[in-house]
């Protein structure tokens, strides 16, 4: 006998909370279709030297090899290295070679999305996953892509998190050239030493200001102290407002190239984020946000729950220069976000956020009351299904009270019963559960009947 | 720079292949919840003593094993055998470890469905997937399972092949109790000759009759010719109407206990399939199927396309005595079916038979005639979103003719224009690239206007 387990760093679901996180998916895929973007699913396995075309690194040590039998015996007596195939560790390297392999097949601007489960041999901790959700969505150009399009995702992010009604978010928005152009200004021109003091910028929360300020003008750093108060102020900066944006952007003057460059974008995103309807409440700026620094060239953004600021950023991206620089030569910029739904669920869950969420997929129960009713509660139950409703057959005849709990147990609304009696008057018994009521209605109605009232749950409940 | 490209045997789709089996995926789920069938999604990955309970044979040499850097290294060095991790080769043996696992938080019967994708380390070849979906469905009862549950499996057949309209189908029901019975009467009660016998009447229509009638009465068999005429007459049996079927189950007679055991359930079962609804041109005996003889016990099923009848099942199944009995002493016996979506789809499109669910998810695109136009643009984008309407904008203003191209190749429907003109009359130009007219509408009817027409193209296509 071996103990039923799964791997540890998984995350598996009962049927309620999977229904759960089903709802989430299919809402995060219809805003993505909504707004034009279209799906690819790419296989969970990659040729190992098409995705790790990068060497070393923490990304490479995290990394699940895949062998098959055989293979597993012939490398381990010739010790050939690494094995031929390897599990995704995100999306983005299996879009890079999605889009360099398909690119004559594609429309450029290409928008896609990809939602699908990705790998990585974390060290086993709660609340981090080996395996778990990326919802993805990027939008590629060849040659170049306007900066207009880094204004559709604070856009969809908006209709996602809206409809998946999980509390009040904003949208943080900022941009690498402006950063850039910022700090060449204060004296720190070199990326690599840039990305060090942004590191420890980062600690401003943790260990506080005063730390930060010691460590940037102390001995390593040596910054001149006047520019290290600069950055504290810069690193602040949050706005209020679409004007108090707008005003924020103002206030940098003049500055170099990179700065003027970036305010210049950042000021033609924030326009077309509220052309495109996104309430001014839900998007700001925040030059404390930089995200993959060897990576993002221009807007960035993450999305943080108001009430929650501690699950940190539920959805980021930005924009980069190259998607795919070792595949082709055509060169391919983008910009994408990224919602690791296998996270926020779990965080949800934990913080008690998904109640509303709750509910079966079965809609209506048809009870059994004796074998003798049989076919016609099978009738009933054909019917249902054919009038689009999920209905679950209760095939064996149980008592009535077990059959009212277990639907009851289950989440399931609507519990139809057909007894001797109601059989002679050809009408059906219907039970509420969620309205705690009980009614008849005719044998030919029921079906359309329940169908209002699901209809109406459904706006009721503003989906 | 390295060549972008897949692994061996896998299948990976072109965006408007990808919604065609995105469609196909919806609807099978779609009816899979109507059934009042429950959502488990379960990790890629398995510990590999869980998944490989049966020590040996080919499933275990086609499965692929998963170890991250770190371990893969120590691995080699230690030579310590198996690897720890594995990816699952079907959505069985998950179910069995899952259903144990939660044996006491599950309500049974269980219904479940699944749809996820297996792994396997074929030889690769074309048409052989290593990473394919399968889609499950499969109902557990806990001790016992009333036979009635194996008749709603083929209703939720009918209701999902119906819907994903890819032509005339056929449910082909056996029951292993009756055949066992069958064969014990002609004198090969052994199951392992059972087998063997079986093997070679699968071969009838390859090497036709002369062959294996031959090969039984002749030397390694010496089965009595009459025997053997029987079996042949037999196997050849397929029913052509509901009362067709019955009469041949009356044909076989009174027989032995399995004999009569087989009959009465198979009778039972096509009673109730008929009571469900399903039309009894859509199903029939077929004593020939024989189906996994070491796992299934009673019914079972295939599903078969009448006009395509080289394509073979594209929905097996049947009832198995117990599910789980490696990882729980409790009896867990189960009745399920399994579509194996990779390899149908791709049959599908081989065959020509796929274009019926073309269009994308894009319903409507928003033109962009200037610059100018680009904020008034995003207004109506935004309007057509917030209507549910899919909509795609274009961020750039291209030439007229390359916008209404790129819509029409894309398989858009509704092209919008806003001119100067236009915004100054308060009306929206409109393409139907689907019925190839051209009209203007008030921009405020603009939303409610291509609803209307996209929720009749969806009744007139019958979804």
């Amino acid at each position: 006998m071996i103990k039923p387990r799964t791997p540890p760093g998984v995350m598996e679901l009962l049927p309620p909370d999977q229904i759960a996180f089903q709802r989430m998916l299919d809402t995060i895929r219809r805003n993505f279709e909504r707004f034009g973007f279209l799906p690819v699913e790419t296989p969970v396995m990659e040729l190992s030297e098409v995705l790790l075309t990068k060497s070393g690194g923490e990304t490479e040590r995290q990394v699940y090899f895949v062998q098959s039998t055989g293979a597993l015996g012939k490398a381990e007596g010739a010790g050939e290295g690494m094995p031929e195939l390897a599990l995704r560790f995100d999306l983005t390297v299996p879009l890079a070679r999605f889009v360099a392999e398909h690119e004559h097949e594609l429309a450029f601007p290409f928008r896609r999305y990809q939602m699908q489960r990705v790998y990585r041999g974390e060290r086993a901790q709660r609340g981090r996953f080996r395996e778990f959700y990326q919802c993805d969505i990027d939008v590629i150009g060849k040659d170049a892509l306007s900066v207009r399009f880094d204004a559709e995702l604070p856009a969809v992010i908006h209709a996602v998190f809206s409809e998946l009604d999980i509390g009040a978010f904003t949208i943080q928005l900022n941009n690498r050239k402006l950063m850039r152009g910022f700090f060449e200004a204060q004296g720190v021109a070199d990326g690599e030493l840039q990305a060090l003091v942004l590191r420890e910028v980062d600690k401003l929360d943790k260990r506080g200001e005063d730390y930060v300020r010691e460590t940037l003008t102390g001995e390593g750093f040596n910054l001149p102290a006047d520019g290290v108060e600069k950055i504290l102020d810069f690193v602040k900066v949050r706005s209020t407002s679409h004007a108090d944006a707008m005003a924020q952007l103002d206030a940098l003057g003049e500055g170099n190239d990179s700065l003027r460059d970036g305010v210049a974008e950042l000021r033609e995103v924030l326009e077309l984020v509220r052309a495109l309807g996104v309430p001014e409440t839900h998007y700001a700026l925040n030059f404390s946000i930089a995200r993959g620094l060897d990576y993002y060239t221009g807007t960035v953004y993450e999305t943080t729950l108001n009430d929650y600021p501690q699950i940190g950023s539920i959805c980021s991206g930005g924009r980069y220069e190259n998607l795919a620089s070792h595949y082709t030569k055509s060169k391919l910029p983008g910009v994408g976000i990224s919602i690791g739904l296998t996270r926020l669920f779990w965080q949800l869950r934990e913080a008690g956020l998904l109640g509303k969420a709750t509910g079966s997929t079965v809609q209506a129960m048809v009870a059994l009351m004796d074998a003798d009713s049989l076919p016609d509660a099978l009738d009933i139950a054909r019917r249902l299904r054919g009038a689009g409703i999920n209905t679950e057959m209760q095939m064996e005849a149980r008592k009535i009270g077990k059959q009212f709990q277990y639907a009851s147990r289950a989440g399931i609304r609507f519990v139809v019963l057909t007894g001797e009696d109601e059989r002679a008057r050809g009408v059906v018994a219907v039970k509420d559960l969620l309205r705690e009521e009980q009614f008849e209605v005719a044998r030919e109605e029921l079906a359309s009947t329940l169908r209002v009232e699901l209809e109406q749950a459904h706006v009721l409940a503003g989906r």
